[in-house]
């Protein structure tokens, strides 16, 4: 044992702790399957065989995966609801909605698939030193991430307590948190930061007993971490989940916290260079590529993820010999997080078109804090001498609030003082020096 | 068979259609054993019996219970948040926290508590026609209603899809239903309510393929009940639940929807006098009270729950001996219920009050369509001359909005133009014609 009699325990140490090379046969053989799977039971995929002349056995190895093309966000979107579904419906359990767009995704699970996400969150769990006897307050708005059910489930088949705490506001949270003596919090970075003011006015920080925090799907900056793990008097754990899989858990920092491990035995990940496409060397920074191994009802082939971040070579001393993740700190597209609710901005700019046709053009402004989106504001541009009427920027206000779960501030301007682009679409990232206000959530 | 052919199938023949002596025989048992574990393990109810010189097996038949007192919803608020609970925390997997009121109420389930109640949602999922083929769309706020959770356990015991869409916004909602060919909608009335004009403007009222909701914890008229049908192109199937147990499917209509059987192998029922506690007789109007036969983590014992209903005698064509409960229509304490969120009056002027001594008095006003509750606005009175800032105004709707999740209009008026208040607690209801025009949820 001797350094190991630090760490904390390991779930499922066959798994976790397996042998590269045998490692490396089983995501072999997994891939085979999945490729056999999604060549006879998805159009999309059967037709990219077809298309490329290739037969799934013609994977021999798994660098031979490059022959196959990338799946995108559109590909997703384009073959909503059930294009990608590879089991037929009576065999799917439940359907998440990914709603915090204006092109849902619907991601079908059957009952292996719950069982294998409900696996892979014990294994976080227990690797952030999470045991049985540990109260696990989950602070996660389901609507907006449902990715917050997974929590429960892995709670209950480890046998800890719970409290689906959900997105009741700080106040409430911080009591729960003293009365229930809940040891770990499970909430966005954002969720958390902003109950820090809270816990410091009322002057209950003592009356903590949190241990540990673990937070997703947000990244965790250094900076980020360090405010957490002060202000709540916890450590703080990352988690990491691709929001077009919508579950939490796909990697997780175990004890040694330099990096997160990959479930590689269920998920093959690649790092490719975001412009080209070509793998990057092992090291290097580039874009999150993912490849389901196990998934039985919505297996994806090669998923960009949008996700920047690179894989960290060598053993880890927890004595997981599963690579590991550096955490995912930027994307590669568009895509803007506000309290832990991801959008584009182009689809905040439809649903504001939609209920008027009087905008001349529109430019979104993030508020950060500590680098987290805190808020979203939208500039409208209205034609010269024109004004929206109070009743029309409610309804934007409510639309928005209702698509995303995000409270928008919204102030009209002429055309000609819009803040040029930035590097996104249309956005603008500001950061301020102090908290908000307590814009509703 | 005969006439039983048309029924929907029972899911627990042996509990549901129980001969009544033996159902008794296994309540009186229950109760013996209810009564032994609070008190020996819960000071409250220890206490009750040493001031009353009673011992549980003095109870010997199911009428002695009236021996015992009431507990009350400020008993709860009192034992906050651990005072009630009968096994030590080590054995409870879940916790669920009443957060609509400012005096919380937190509930314990052991693993085998979890159990009943999935089995209770079977029950009255499949008496109103569920079954596993069926696609069940959960449209409940899961931190305003942490009842919604046992909808997922009990799709997924019944071998149904599920999809937990929260409360995304009735456009999303709408889409959900259409793509995802959902049979059975789960919310409440006025959730559901709130859809229809969504439906009709974007004309796919004939895309749905919904064939049953399921409609609690608010009760159903027969007004808003042909509303729900004729608007949705379903059947209404109401279920109840007690607000304090947090859960659900405590009684659930059948398919003759004469009255809702009662889980009565779990649940002792009394129908009360309001203001003299004495027993009605069967069949009259009175305060439901509600006794817990075999639960673990939070037993209760002649809860007042502040609903009135009545028990309806007589077996049902459905088979089930179960007794039946009137639709639960109307309370007899202050309780308002919006949007589905029941809050007490008081509550709400205990948080404006909270954010700034200024106010001379307030009053609720409900604005409530086909009788449901549509929404809360708040007269606010100010001292001669004074007026609120509106940071203030945006503080205290933040405010109640975390804390009960419901949009608040406020007005600030002159004392002496306050109206007077009502039968309840400086509230009064006015029924409007029209739909309410989208105020955030």
């Amino acid at each position: 044992m001797g350094a190991m009699s630090m760490e904390h325990a390991v779930w499922n140490p066959q798994a976790e702790c397996m042998d590269r090379e045998a490692l490396e046969q089983l995501q072999l053989e997994r891939l085979q399957m999945t490729l056999n799977l999604a060549a006879r039971n998805v159009d999309f995929y059967a037709k990219r065989f077809r298309d490329l002349a290739l037969l799934p056995e013609d994977i021999r190895q798994l660098s031979d995966l490059t022959k196959i093309p990338f799946t995108t966000r559109d590909d997703l979107v384009r073959a909503y609801p059930y294009g990608l579904f590879a089991v037929p419906l009576r065999s799917v359990v439940q359907l998440r909605f990914a709603a915090a767009s204006a092109e849902p995704i619907v991601v079908g699970y059957t009952r292996q698939d719950i069982r294998m996400w409900t696996e892979l969150m014990c294994r976080a769990m227990t690797s952030a030193g999470v045991g049985r006897t540990d109260v696990i307050q989950v602070a996660f708005h389901y609507s907006q991430f449902p990715g917050a059910f997974t929590f429960n489930q892995g709670a209950e088949a480890l046998g800890a307590m719970f409290t689906p705490a959900a997105t009741v506001s700080a106040s409430l949270q911080i009591r729960m948190m003293v009365d229930f003596r809940s040891t770990i919090l499970a909430s966005t970075p954002s969720f958390a930061l902003n109950m820090i003011p809270a816990l410091n006015v009322a002057g209950r920080k003592n009356d903590l007993h949190l241990r540990i925090g673990l937070f997703g799907p947000e990244g965790l900056t250094p900076k980020v971490r360090d405010l957490l793990e002060q202000g709540l008097g916890l450590k703080a754990y990352a988690l990491y989940g691709v929001a077009e899989m919508i579950e939490p858990a796909l990697a997780a920092e175990c004890s040694q916290q330099r990096g997160l491990h990959l479930a590689e035995d269920h998920f093959l990940v690649e790092i490719v260079d975001p412009d080209t496409g070509s793998p990057k060397v092992l090291g290097e920074e580039g874009e999150v590529v993912v490849t389901s191994l196990s998934t039985q009802g919505y297996p994806l082939i090669r998923l960009r993820t949008g996700d920047v971040s690179r894989l960290q070579p060598g053993p880890c001393p927890c004595g997981r010999t599963l690579a590991r993740l550096s955490p995912v700190l930027r994307r590669c597209d568009d895509a803007l997080t506000v309290r832990g609710v991801r959008f584009y901005p182009q689809s905040l700019e439809r649903i504001v078109r939609e209920v008027t046709p009087d905008i001349e053009d529109v430019r979104v402004v993030v508020h950060t804090m500590h680098g987290l989106g805190d808020q979203v504001e939208l500039l409208v541009a209205v034609p010269q001498g024109g004004s929206l009427p109070g009743t029309v920027l409610e309804t934007m206000r409510s639309r928005v609030r209702r698509a995303l779960g995000l409270g928008l501030r919204l102030r009209q301007v002429p055309a000609q003082r819009l803040p040029l682009a930035g590097l996104t679409y249309k956005t603008t990232i500001l950061e301020k020096e102090s908290p908000s206000t307590g814009l509703p959530f």
